[in-house]
């Protein structure tokens, strides 16, 4: 199927194009009073997540309402433990959580990653969903979350500040680590390959907890398994979005794929500087920014565009839209890089 | 009194060192049993911050356990939002917390700045006493939280990851922002003068939230209070830690202050290339390091010193020591630094 607005794909294979493509993280999220009433037809998150109807309605909606240039399919990044064997829980508030963790070598030999396309079927089943109800109108992305990121849930169990259990392990146990870690990333390959043979026509890995890390320990507990999933997706661009990662962005802009997102702390003119034209960069406005007038946002968003340069760039916040956002505000935003 | 080793005040006033001086960041806490059964007399966590004699106690124990190079006065940055007339709770295992928060020009209105001394004697008995006890062993250090971080508290009302609320509050209301950072800035030049009369022979500033800002915002609503601060305190030298804010070391090296702590991101080389020999740099081994065994703590604390160079460097941690640390560990790293 021909994709009329291709910017996004354009921007990513480094082709000219007219202007940025821009969508948002969290574009299909509590942000929009439509998602906000699907949710509660679902029940509870992990009833979307798993819903395929659901999840692609959600998926299209940012499409509809607020005119992005690429839908990102409705899911979480936990689904791979789960798939691995690792259920995670999401309470309404809480974030997510485990009921186990790993700690053994063990643990690690009782995790399967074999049939992940099949475990995640309602995955793969919103992404044909969502393609046929796009017909062609912007690509859909697909995502997976990093392995150091996956490794931290796992072994953490929940979400915290610095993940001191997760970068115990990396010292006390680095052969444990990175088995873990090995099992993980051939877990998300082949994720990543059958959210593509469903449809995705480029994939984002989003390594969250990137900014625990310090250069030396993410050089080696990160970058390999980063480079593994670039090095195996070839089929469709990849982006690498570490947040928190700028004290490594020596070592990302080493990783064979198309684009890396940055944070709102980056200036893009340094990461520029250093990416040169090999690499599109993703971002990066300060999602706090959106609390501002409309004349404060058109503002920043075209001092961002200027900072970024007119190519290879795909516009974005720095992190995931905040909930309260107000969408019109969203809008905005979104409409300022349009008409760039 | 005189000093006995003044390795500490050297440093930071950039003279000559045979070696670089050490402490760590919590210290004075649970990383230690002898703090733990101290914390268990005083019953709870603010009654340990607010009781001289046992917060005497724990502060001298590192210098007794340890033998570190410096002492500093146990306390909590939020002892100021507390004088203010904003009383914070410490629940265990879930932090601080705060049952009312600033939204109006009325809340900083109702805050007073006046008679901080007063409020807070208890701290300064604390040092008094703590000076006496340490007989110029070593010097002793006071701190104060950052204006940014303590008004993420007074308007969050909690810890969170990102203080969207606090950053809303910014771009939302910028004047109302300023009037509580003033605020904030002014009780907290009246609380380091009145440790520094007591005693402290040097004073830090925590900027722990730092890293939630962006180049701008940090520009806007950080630097200038930091800056009034170190320009209103010449009696001892100051340090300023901004965490998460390398995005922001450009602006941090216009601060009129001695030293300037670094996290566990940041790469010495990289600090003191911008940073030049204007500054002492503190820190940086990340603490998780020192969940590793003796010869790894060497071997990377050897290559730490290396980096920061032999002049101009207090030996430090990137945070504070995480609780769950062996003490034998954290003695490795200090006497790793004391012996080179």
């Amino acid at each position: 199927m021909i994709i009329q607005n291709d910017l996004l794909l354009r921007a990513a294979r480094g082709e000219k194009i007219e202007r940025p493509p821009v969508w948002v993280m969290r574009q299909a999220g509590r942000v929009l009073p439509e998602y906000r009433a699907t949710r509660k037809i679902a029940g509870s998150f992990k009833s979307l997540v798993t819903n395929p109807e659901l999840a692609c309605e959600v998926t299209i909606q940012p499409v509809d309402l607020l005119g992005v240039d690429a839908a990102i399919i409705f899911s979480d990044i936990l689904v791979i433990p789960e798939a691995l064997g690792l259920p995670y829980n999401m309470d309404e508030g809480k974030g997510p959580s485990f009921d186990r963790v790993i700690r053994t070598a063990g643990d690690v030999e009782a995790l399967s990653s074999d049939n992940i396309g099949e475990k995640l079927e309602y995955v793969t089943k919103a992404i044909s969903l969502t393609k046929a109800a796009l017909s062609g109108r912007v690509p859909l992305i697909g995502f997976a979350g990093a392995p150091w990121t996956i490794f931290c849930y796992m072994t953490e169990g929940k979400g915290s500040k610095e993940f001191a259990v997760s970068r115990r392990m990396l010292i006390e146990n680095p052969e444990l680590a990175h088995a873990l870690l090995s099992k993980i990333t051939d877990a998300t390959i082949s994720y990543l390959k059958t959210q593509i043979a469903a449809g995705a026509d480029l994939v984002q890995v989003f390594d969250s907890w990137a900014g625990v890390l310090n250069p030396k320990l993410y050089a080696e507990f990160a970058i390999p398994y980063l480079k593994k999933i670039c090095e195996n997706i070839d089929e469709v661009p990849v982006t690498v979005f570490a947040k928190g990662a700028w004290y490594a962005f020596h070592d990302l802009v080493t990783l064979p794929c198309a684009t890396l997102g940055l944070d709102w702390h980056i200036d893009p003119r340094w990461a520029r500087g250093i990416a040169g034209d090999r690499y599109t960069l993703q971002g990066n406005l300060d999602p706090a920014m959106l609390y501002g007038s409309f004349d404060q946002i058109k503002k920043e968003t075209r001092e961002m565009l200027r900072n970024f340069g007119t190519q290879r760039h795909i516009a974005n916040l720095g992190h995931g839209v905040y909930p309260d956002t107000n969408p019109d505000n969203l809008k905005c935003f979104i409409e300022t890089v349009q008409s760039s």
